[in-house]
């Protein structure tokens, strides 16, 4: 329970970035050197390599150093446990707005 | 597109927090007062009304006082855009791992 919550945790918290949102999409169209995407989002390395550590950490990100070039692609994390997450969410409040149809429906009579 | 993203950015950070992720869920199983959350997840009060005021902001809940009670609810919220973004994530994913295979495949008689 404890690593699932964290687990959760982490992945939402990195994906409360758009710098690091657009990182991931910008790996889906193919990998790219940590000075690519530093010129890609106008940030300094430093910057840069701050948000590639924190998506690295929860696997979306992996980075692999050829000689003097760290090249980053996308990680293999699948984000199946936050959309699941999300799909029960989305279940919670559509039971809820049939139980409320159903309510309204009950007592549509009582008006007239 | 900023409006986009700074909708994203606070959905994110607002499920970031277990408890915050637990209110969401509790109240999925019908309406409960301030007391009764703090009582649920042994916080103080104003512990609890931090969260709260978080999950409204978002509108994964909303709040009402009748009298001197409080009662939340679940938000009209439905994180459509948020499973969007992770629906798209999956995609890139499969397609990297479609593209990974079919160079495998095309490389496969190099070998003997």
């Amino acid at each position: 329970m404890v690593h699932y919550s964290t687990r959760l945790d982490t992945a939402f918290a990195a994906l409360s970035d758009p710098t690091r949102r657009g990182i991931v999409e910008r790996l889906g169209n193919g990998d790219a050197s940590v000075s690519d995407l530093a010129r890609f989002f106008e940030m300094t390395l430093t910057g840069i390599k701050k948000h590639l550590r924190i998506l690295e950490s929860v696997g979306l990100v992996a980075t692999k150093k050829v000689g003097r070039v760290r090249t980053c692609t996308l990680g293999a994390r699948q984000l199946d446990v936050e959309a699941a997450w999300m799909a029960r969410h989305r279940q919670m409040l559509e039971a809820r707005l049939d139980r409320l149809g159903e309510f309204l429906e009950r007592t549509k009579g009582n008006e007239s």
